[in-house]
C-alpha cells in the first residue's frame, strides 16, 4: 500500500500542468466531451434502434442531465460553461477575462469532436446495419446519421427562422443561467447550479427541439460536424441545407447578447443597483458612526 | 477591462428602477415569461411534430420545471408567484399586501402576451406547415393551433365539468404552495421551494391535464388568448366553447380559496396555533424568572 | 390590514384542535388525500383518455411525487406516513406509539375515501364518456373504471402470487423507507426524506406495477374501493377476482414485517450497535477520566 | 413499550456482526440487491407486459433510481459500491484496501443473485404465461426470458464491439463517479453523492444502453445470470452468443482503468497537485513566520 501511494503522488506531480489557464482548458475539454457523448449518444440509440430504444424524450433528458454531469465533472476547475456562448456572456458582464474565451472555445470544441469519436466508436456496428446494404453513411434522407453527431433542420424551417430559432434558444438558456449563477440575485443552495443548469437544458429540449434539434452551442454542433466530415460522411455535412452548419455557429452569440439584455434588464440590474446602494448606504454610516465616536475617542479600540 | 466595468456600472445605474413594486412586477413579468414560453414551447412542439418530438408527458414536464426556472429567476425579488391565483392566496392568509395584486395580475398577464409572441415567431414555419395547404390558423378542429396558446376543454366536458376541473386543480395546487412556503410547518430545505413547486406544477398536469389542459393560473390562459386573437386567430378564441375562456380566469380564485381554507383548516392553522402557545409561554415564563431574578436585583446585568 | 390579521387569528384560535393525535390524525389525511388523489387521477388519465394524455410511467411519476408531495404536507405534523403498513414499521421498531397506529389507519383511509370523491368529480363526465352507450360504471372487462380507483389482478395473476407481489413490493418500500430515516444511518440531508421516499414509490412502479398496481398500501387501496362500492359500481368491487380486495389490505403488514427484518439484519442492528459500543465507550473513558482527575481535585473546575 | 424497548435492545445485541468487513459486506450485499431488484425488475414489467407497462425509458429510470437507494441503503456502512468495477478504481486510487476487492466482489454478486430470485417470484406467473403454450424458459429468440436478468448482445453487435461498448460505457461511469467523490474537487453538497450518481447511471442508460444493456457491472451481470442457470434457463444462459457473458464480467475493469486515467489525467491529479502545493506553501509561511516571531519570543503565547 505504501508503494502505491507513493507511486500515485510521483505520478500525480509528473502530470500537473503548471499553467492554470490549460488546466482550464482541459477540464473544459473532458466536460463538454462527456456532454455530447451522453447527448449524442441519446440521439444514436433513438435512431438506430428505430424508437424501440428511446423517444425523442430520452434525448431531452440526455442532454439535460450530460450538463449536469459535465459541469461536475470540470465546475470546480473552469466554472463548467461547456459552451462558448456561456462563456461568452459572462465575459459580457466582465465575470470572466476575454483571453478565455478562445481557448475555452478550443477545448470546447475539441471535447465535442472527441465525444463524437467515442460514440462512433459505440454505435459502429450498429450505424452500418441501419445503413443497410449500400452501408454508406448518410447526411440527409433516409437512414441518415450524420443527424446523430450535428443538428440539421427541419424540412418546414427556412434559414431565417431557423437562425430566429438558435437565438432564442441560446437567449433562454442564458437567461436562466444568468440567473441560477448571478452573486446578486442567488437563488438556489451553491452545489445545485449544476442540476439547475441541466434542468435548464431539459426544458429548451422539450420545448424549441422541433426545429433543428435545439444545439444553442457552437462547440456542441461544430465539434461533431468536423469528426463526421473526417469520418465517412464528407464535406456534404457543410454544405447541406444551405450551409445550414453556419447558424448554430454564429447565431448563438447573437442569443447571448440578447440573453444577457434581458436578465439584466428585467432583473439583474435591479438586484445589482440594490446591493450596491445598500453598500454605500452602510459604509455612509459607518464613518457617520466612526466621526460620532471618533470624537469621544474610542473607536479604535472596536 | 477597466472600461468594460465601469461601462456595466454605469449601464446599470442608468437602468435602475426606484420603484420596489415595479421592480417587482417586471421580475414576474420574465418569470411568467419563461413558464409559459417554454410550457406553451412544449405543447408546440407534441402538437406541431404529430407526436414524434414529444408526449403529453412531455408537456406536463416542461410546464412543471419551466415553473422550476421561472420562479428561480424572479423569486428573490418578487416572491416569485407566476400565477394570480398565488398572489390571491397569498393576499387572503395576508402574507402578501392586496395592492400587489393587480399589479402582479398586470405584469404575469404580460409575460404570458410576450411568451406566445416568442413562441408564435420560434414555430412560425411550423405552423404554417401544419396549418397545410388552406394556410389559416385555426382555433377548433382539425390542424387547429390555438390549443398551442391557450387552454380549451375537450369534447367530453360540460362547462360545469370545466369549472370543477378548474377549481379542483387550483386549489390542489395552492395547498402544495402553502405547505412548501408556511413558516410554521416549513418542510423543506430553503432554496429548494422551487423546485418543490415544479414537481407540484408536474403532478397536476400528470393527473388532471385531460379536461381542459390544466391551466390553473389565469395569467397563463389569458395572455396567450389575447395573443392569438390578434395574431390571426381572430375572435373566436374567445367565443368558442360557449365562451370557455371566462372559467380559466374565474375558477382558479374560487380554488385559491378553497385551497387557502383545506389546508389552514386541516394543517396550517394548527401549526400557527402551536408556534403561536409556545412563544406564550416562553414569554410568560420570562416575565415569572424576571420576576423571580429582579428581587435579588441581578437581572439587569444579563 | 390590521383588520384582516386580526381576523384570520381569531380564526387560527378558535379552529385549533387541541388533541395532538388529532391534529396528527387531520394532517395524515391531508397527506394521503394528496397522495391517492394525484395517484389515482394519473390513472384516470391514463385510463380515460385511452393513452393519449399519459402512459403508465405517468403513473408511475404521479404516485412518486404525489407521496412526495404528501408527505411534504403533513410530515412536520404526522410524520408523513400516508400508509399503515409503514406506521406499522415505525411501531414495530418502537419509534411510534401502538396507539397511534388505529388512529393513523383511520385518518389514512379517510384521506383516500375523499381522494376518491375528488377524481370522481373532477373526471365525472370523462367517465360516463369512456362508459359508453350502456352509461355503467363497469368493475372488469371493456371500458372498466373500477380500476382507477382501486388495484384489480392482471388476467395472468393467480391470488398466491399476487399476495408474494403486494409483500415484496411492501417490504421494499419499507427497507427503503426505514434506511431513509434510520437516526443511526442518516444518509441524505435533513429535508430531502421526502423527495427519496418519492423516488422509492415511483421505482416501485417502475418494476413491480405489472402485476397488480402496486398498491402495497391499505389505505390507498381500500378507501378508493369502499368509494366506488358506493358511488355505483357496487358490491362487485370487493367480490370480484376471488376477493382480492383482501390482499392489498393484509399483505403489506407481512411485507412491514420483512422489510424490518431484511434492513435490520443486514444494516440498522449492526449501525445501532455500533453507535450503542461508541456512546457506551466514550461514557466509560467519562468515567475514568472523572476518577483521575477528581483524584488532584480538579474535574469540577472543567 | 418498555418491554418491546428492552426486547429490541436486546435482538440488536443478539444480531450483531462483529466484523467490520463482513458489515460492509452484507450492506453492499443489500445495496447490490435493490439495485438489481428494482432493475432488473423493470426489465421484467416491460418484457412481460409487452410495452403497455413500460418503456425503455423506464428501465433506463429504475436503473438509475435504485441505484440511488442502494447506496443510500449501504453508503454509511460499506460506501455503496455497489459494482465491482468501482471498488476496483477506488482500489487503483488507493482510497479502498485492495483486501476489500475480493469480499466486496462477492457480496454484490451474491446480492444480484438474491434480487434475482425474489423477480423471479415476483413475476413467476407472468414469466410462464408470457412463455406461452410451451410453458419454457427461452434463452435467445421468440419469448425469451433470459434478458431479464441477465445481459446479452444486440443481433448487430460483434463481440469486439460488444467488448468496446462494455469498456466505454464502464469508463465513462468511472469519471463520473470520480469527480462526484473527488476530495479535492468536491462539486455537490454532502448527502447528494447518491443522487447524483443515480443520474449517471441513467444518463449512461438513455445513451448507451441499445447494443447490449449496459451492464457496466461484473456482479449485476453474473448474479443473476448464475441464477437463471440453475432456475431452469440452464447452461445456455453462458455459452450463447460466443461466450458473451465474459464479456461484461472483464470490460468493466478495463474500463474502470480507463476512466480512472482519464479523469485523473484531465482533471484530478491536476486539482490534487493544487491542493498539495497550497497545503505545503501554507506550511513553509508557518514555519518562516515561526521562524519571525520565535525570535522576539511572542510565538507561544498565542
Amino acid at each position: 500500500m505504501g508503494t502505491q501511494k507513493a507511486m500515485l503522488e510521483k505520478i500525480m506531480q509528473t502530470m500537473h500542468v503548471r499553467n492554470k489557464l490549460l488546466r482550464q482548458g482541459l477540464a473544459e475539454c473532458l466536460g463538454t466531451l462527456i456532454l455530447v457523448m451522453f447527448g449524442c449518444g441519446a440521439v444514436a440509440q433513438v435512431t438506430l434502434s428505430e424508437g424501440s430504444h428511446g423517444l425523442f424524450l430520452t434525448v431531452n433528458l440526455a442532454f439535460g442531465f450530460a450538463a449536469t454531469l459535465g459541469i461536475l465533472v470540470c465546475g470546480q476547475v473552469s466554472g463548467g460553461h461547456l459552451n462558448p456562448a456561456v462563456t461568452f456572456a459572462l465575459c459580457l458582464l466582465g465575470r470572466e477575462k476575454w483571453r478565455k474565451f478562445p481557448v475555452y472555445f478550443f477545448f470546447q470544441t475539441l471535447g465535442s469532436f472527441l465525444a463524437a469519436a467515442i460514440i462512433f466508436a459505440e454505435y459502429h456496428d450498429a450505424m452500418y446495419d441501419y445503413a443497410g446494404e449500400s452501408n454508406e453513411l448518410v447526411v440527409i434522407g433516409n437512414h441518415s446519421t450524420a443527424g446523430i453527431f450535428a443538428t440539421y433542420p427541419s424540412k418546414h424551417l427556412t434559414l431565417l427562422n431557423g437562425f430566429f430559432d438558435q437565438v432564442i434558444g441560446t437567449s433562454s438558456l442564458i437567461v436562466c443561467i444568468l440567473a441560477i449563477v448571478d452573486p446578486y440575485n442567488n437563488p438556489i443552495p451553491q452545489g445545485l447550479e449544476a442540476f439547475t443548469v441541466g434542468f435548464s437544458v431539459l426544458v429548451i429540449g422539450l420545448s424549441m427541439g422541433f426545429n433543428s434539434g435545439y444545439a444553442v452551442n457552437p462547440a456542441r454542433d461544430f465539434g461533431p460536424r468536423l469528426f463526421t466530415s473526417m469520418a465517412g460522411w464528407g464535406l456534404e455535412v457543410f454544405t447541406a441545407r444551405d450551409c445550414w452548419f453556419l447558424v448554430p455557429i454564429f447565431a448563438p452569440f447573437l442569443g447571448s447578447i440578447i440573453g444577457v439584455i434581458v436578465y439584466q434588464l428585467m432583473v439583474g440590474w435591479h438586484a445589482e443597483a440594490e446591493a450596491w446602494i445598500k453598500k454605500n448606504k452602510s459604509m455612509e454610516e459607518n464613518v457617520k458612526l466612526n466621526d460620532v465616536t471618533s470624537k469621544d475617542g474610542s473607536s479604535l479600540l472596536t
